[in-house]
């Protein structure tokens, strides 16, 4: 199997649950700007998860660039990571109904946890069916500060919720902002590959 | 008509069906765990049809690879497929929300059965289409052990809710697991054709 | 424009519309076979409605074939078909919750008409895009039978769901059955000129 | 990267976005017309924002596909702008659960200026990714006279809404009509390329 259909079907539902997450976002019952106002804590929630989202599509992208063919184990990887996305929507909605109630809030981060490790259980599955640790997948997440950083600000984002939710939000939303730089790593190391292919 | 749409529309239509089933996750209306605690059922049936969901995606997939044409009778059976697949979310619902139930339980287990049924006869539809019994998914499929298996295991499933759903639900499992291990036979004959092409 | 993205487009938007027409199945609130019962009308609609959404991806595919460009006109004359498409999710949800009632009944020919008027404008659209009238579609849908014959019996269909909403179910029955014959006109004209090509 | 998988992501999203509209065009209770009738205003506002949907994704594809590579801004301005389309569901169920009131229709119009702010930022991110002012984007959209009219037509239409709703609704449809003439200029710029590439 070629890595086509698997990045066709993964895009699809990225693309699903990126989109019906607004349905959580009920319209409002009355027609003034307070109505409107209650819903803030649901949007805010709301564009957090998009940005979160629009991340794992980019580096799983990134990702899946390097890989050249697609075992059953990255497929079922692939799979398990997207069943924790698939979560976001209900565990934002939780959230942004509860205005970032303590238990809504951890539970956010136990969803963003699970899919971290999923997304780096997929990376190894990607890097065993390669070349093994000298791939150019390896090479290129080399010491992962990103990958490493991402779980343990999580791990401390959770139990921070019954302290004060705000910890947690901002933690959240730093976590958000590290990775949106985009990761250049993987641009970089086969932009080298194809340099070293040219000469 | 070649095969690269229909993979397409039918990858389009489980993306989306394994997506909304999430929407029968309502979020829950207490903002504490025991609120959470309640949409356990819930929660495991998702997991279970998510599993499921994903086996069919796989093995369509590896089973179109096979396929070099699209007939009508293809087209049709594997819509018929799709409409019953597509039945999954609202018997996953019902199942969990009403906490395994002998009714809702038993259901699960039929359309599960007819999902079957559409299955083989979407394999059959290809089988014919193709060189007939001596075509390559004719061979890679052989005995089809799983394939026969499953029914048998679905159709003992279906009145033993009524008993104890403990056991439907331990079968349903089984199958999943059954299933889980990817269907190398088929890759095992495509890579044995490329070998003879090779010589 | 090429053909592809429009192509894939419409797949997307078609394969949505056939899936969450199944979320129009609510989940019964009892655990037992009465609850599921009273889904029965909402499920013969939804059967009913998801065929002639097959019968329309399969038709809408065929008839993409013959189209080597995409003008302005070709693409708004393909929404406008997506447009009334959209619709069928809430026409089939009201008559089967409303058991067939007159009004309902009525609405949903209504909807199939408009969008086979739809389906011949995006026709024409095409035929005009390509040499007019001479051009391998002109020539595969010829008379054109099916594609008159349909209009005429929503036509009958609408009224008569005022009379006894049995003929309306009838009469849309019989025009899914007499389109589900695969439309063999195009793909054999296809099929001619790669002859005359080959010559 | 390529265009590809930007191209196939937001056609994914718009898709569903332009789907999942319909949602809000909830199944009457009654069983009559009087019932369907009180579905007008959110059935306009339905095909109102089809129409805008239909129009960004028909400039969208226009403009990727003068776009030769994707550069992380690229990609971002894109999920951006997708993010503010993605509220076209709720904020037109707003506005037509709601008979078009002062504030759901002011907000309407204040999403579409932010969607076009969007698109405009995605349009300059090609740009610069590009040869810069010397593009083939650049010369094509040259003076962009319905690219600057529309927003100013969204800033009269928002307060107009507190006046009298019928202005801000004109407005709205205006610009629609403005934009469903096809982007001509930039199949035009192309058409231009490619002759010179024959000269």
């Amino acid at each position: 199997m070629d890595t086509g259909r698997l990045e066709a079907f993964s895009d699809g539902v990225l693309a699903i649950i990126i989109t019906i997450m607004v349905l959580e976002l009920k319209v409002p019952h009355g027609a003034d700007f307070p109505a409107l106002w209650s819903l803030l804590p649901v949007f805010l929630s709301y564009v957090l998860s998009f940005v979160y989202l629009g991340i794992y599509w980019n580096n799983h992208h990134h990702m899946l660039q390097v890989a050249s063919r697609v075992s059953g184990s990255i497929l079922w990887a692939n799979l398990h990571l997207l069943f924790w996305l698939s979560l976001v929507p209900i565990v934002t909605g939780w959230m942004g109904e509860n205005n970032f109630a303590p238990a809504p809030t951890a539970l956010y981060g136990v969803v963003l946890l699970i899919a971290a490790i999923a997304y780096w259980i997929l990376q190894r599955a990607i890097i065993a069916e390669e070349e093994g640790e000298s791939s150019l997948l390896a090479a290129a997440v080399g010491s992962d500060l990103k990958g490493k950083l991402s779980p343990v600000l999580y791990a401390v984002a959770i139990p921070s919720a019954f302290v004060h939710e705000g910890i947690s939000g901002g933690l959240y939303v730093l976590v958000a902002l590290i990775w949106l730089i985009p990761d250049r790593r993987i641009e970089r190391a086969l932009a080298k590959q194809r340099g070293h292919g040219n000469e």
